[in-house]
């Protein structure tokens, strides 16, 4: 086989074979194939797209490229969430514990976050001495112990996606659907759950902007799923705006400790509580009406905040002793108006200006920087009332690029539903 | 400006701005942007396609990144021949001294091979001796002198498109007709020719595979030639079968001495003729008619072959030494029937097996090897009767290999046309 002639099929808009994807994908991981060669193919796939066939394979040959891991020493039913990525995305923070209160198992590995703000390991360390990194034995004995834990990575789970995806990121071809949905799939298939939520962002801020391709993807990753015999269920969200009021690692965690004793955007309830329902009904197989009752239940007692409170124990952290910076400015409104639009994905880039998000792996994240919203999309601001507060370390930012982020008008815009669909 | 917002539009298939192409050209020359992503733009490109304005834009950025040969030393109208490549192709062996002896100037530099067999200037180089590295006084010197002269490129002319093109022959992008007339037109404009004929070759073992293609490749030329003030003809003509008789450099130059000699193949013949009739009326503002009798005269008379003699004489070459393999041996037919197909590209890649041509620009060249035909499209050929004769050196060629080029049978399809149409 020849890179040459397999990157001629796919530009002549040519289905390709599991042989020639996987000799692809193989190559590519050995260097046999070469950057530009596989970049020019993953451009031909973005402009002409890959058939639902192409695509399991795809995902199945990523899947099958590093460890898969083995998650059978854990008692019950393991059920893994993942969002597509949003600013202001704290809700794996507030899930576990909340779920895992329900009595569904909770042995969820994640990453730390390249772009606008951290991932959830590096929220998870914002939080004084939280141990992320812990061995193999450790983790089960943990998760059988108290029925949750959030660590990092671990094992060489899908080289293949890593290796890509770096490609990807810097060649234009992060929006092809089909490499998203492989990408997606192949990395939970490996992470060993019994059954998968996930949660793909539509808007502005997100890695998919219309409702069309969200469809498109939710569908092409329950079909991944179900071949896979994985229970795979997709809730497409907006994300016209933030999630919640907090962007950033110390004051995301801060958030999500408020939400847990009571205190919450009703954005980040509605969606937290939908897929705390969701889970709960698969993890226990009982219907979605009984799931959410149970999941509101644990949330008013307070057993979700006490499981939060074990995990954070179990894990070494200091609870008393969140990362966020004393530094505070307040920036105003200059006009009165409704809020119509807050543009997610520059309040995530002033985040990660702040030096709360990263440009390369291996820069350092400032966990007490961050942007706190007092208005949120549909609330009404007079002039000189505070818009946000800015959690500002060496680097601040600039009022007018904050007022920016803002659509404030007079008259009040119909707001979009949060809950677009859900597909299973 | 930025790459990947750059990729992304043309991604999206819009249309680049002239700064978009000058940033993208320089950025890669120096290496601020990368292959991969370069090859990833080259994709979107072949896919999306370009605007003609995108396409003239891209050749005069290309033209402006290196040497512009500067002829205005050389005495008279110098005309220029380009061919987009075909398996036998020895036209300008022949039409250097054909049309420099009805009186027009020929000051051409021309390329060494990379593909089935070499090109003019290792053709060249099969005759012992032959000087091809000319300094530019003596190769201003020798056209005033016998108004005729052809030599290796000097000069750093359009080194983006030898970046360029060195990247699209690995990453499955030389097909796209933009590129194309680009790279081919910033080369002739930075050559210096005052007028200049492009003869596309159109079929199987050529660049272009269907006439449409090359349709659009013409007039795409013509535009570029005239836009830069620059007299241009595309000939469009068919490469269903190699050129003439010969394929490798030494039975190529033979095969062209005997041309001259008044020995030739009818395809040869006609195509020779022709491009010669259009560049003597273009280098003498004379009717087709007209140049075409002239043209016809010179080849009869002797002095098309005086003057090659002359040249190879002033190029120290020497004549009655021409490298060609005294190992041969005859392939014959094993049917009786009419051959109605000659795979021009497996009898190219044939030739460069045995080391006629080059893999790498590196390799070194087997000057006297090559594999010359009995039999062309529309012969009739009887059981055991010479198809070719093999000219090997270290390396030989399988006869099942060779007999896969022909397509023999005993109905004889219709014969295409050699001209197709031209565009001016």
């Amino acid at each position: 086989m020849n890179i040459i002639d397999i990157i001629n099929k796919k530009r002549n808009n040519q289905e390709l074979s599991y042989e020639e994807l996987e000799y692809v994908v193989n190559s590519y991981l050995n260097n046999q194939i070469k950057d530009y060669q596989m970049s020019s193919l993953l451009m031909a796939i973005t402009i002409n797209g890959m058939s639902d066939d192409e695509t399991i394979n795809l995902t199945n040959i990523m899947l099958n490229s590093g460890d898969i891991l083995d998650l059978s020493e854990i008692n019950g039913v393991v059920v893994d969430k993942h969002s597509t990525g949003g600013v202001g995305d704290k809700t794996t923070l507030v899930l576990a514990p909340l779920v895992s209160a329900c009595g569904v198992t909770i042995a969820k590995m994640s990453g730390r976050g390249l772009g606008h703000t951290g991932g959830t390991i590096d929220k998870l360390e914002a939080i004084n001495n939280f141990q992320v990194d812990i061995p193999n034995d450790d983790f089960v004995k943990q998760v059988n112990d108290i029925n949750v834990a959030l660590i990092s990575q671990k094992g060489n789970l899908v080289p293949a996606d890593k290796k890509i995806y770096a490609l990807r990121d810097v060649t234009g071809t992060t929006s092809s659907i089909p490499l998203i949905a492989s990408s997606i799939m192949s990395k939970k298939l490996a992470s060993g759950a019994d059954k998968i939520l996930i949660d793909v962002k539509v808007g502005n801020g997100a890695l998919i902007n219309n409702i069309e391709d969200a469809r498109r993807l939710a569908k092409l990753m329950v079909k991944i799923g179900n071949q896979n015999n994985k229970e795979t269920i997709c809730i497409l969200t907006n994300m016209e705006e933030p999630l919640g009021y907090a962007i950033g690692n110390g004051v995301e965690v801060m958030e999500s400790i408020n939400f847990l004793k009571g205190e919450s955007a009703e954005d980040l309830y509605v969606l937290t509580t939908s897929l705390a329902a969701i889970m709960v009904s698969i993890g226990k197989n009982i219907n979605i009406k009984e799931a959410l009752a149970e999941v509101i239940e644990k949330l008013k007692n307070g057993e979700a905040y006490q499981k939060f409170l074990e995990m954070v124990k179990y894990q070494k952290g200091n609870i008393d002793d969140i990362h966020i910076s004393s530094k505070v400015h307040s920036i105003k409104s200059n006009k009165d108006g409704y809020v119509n639009k807050i543009d997610s994905l520059k309040i995530g880039n002033l985040v990660k200006q702040l030096g709360g998000g990263r440009t390369n792996k291996e820069d350092l994240i400032n966990h007490g920087v961050g942007i706190v919203l007092n208005k949120k999309v549909g609330d009404f601001v007079f002039e000189n009332e505070e818009l946000v507060k800015v959690y500002y370390g060496d680097k601040d930012v600039k009022i007018k690029d904050i007022l920016d982020c803002f659509s404030i008008d007079i008259v009040n815009e119909d707001k979009k539903p949060l809950i677009y669909e859900v597909f299973k």
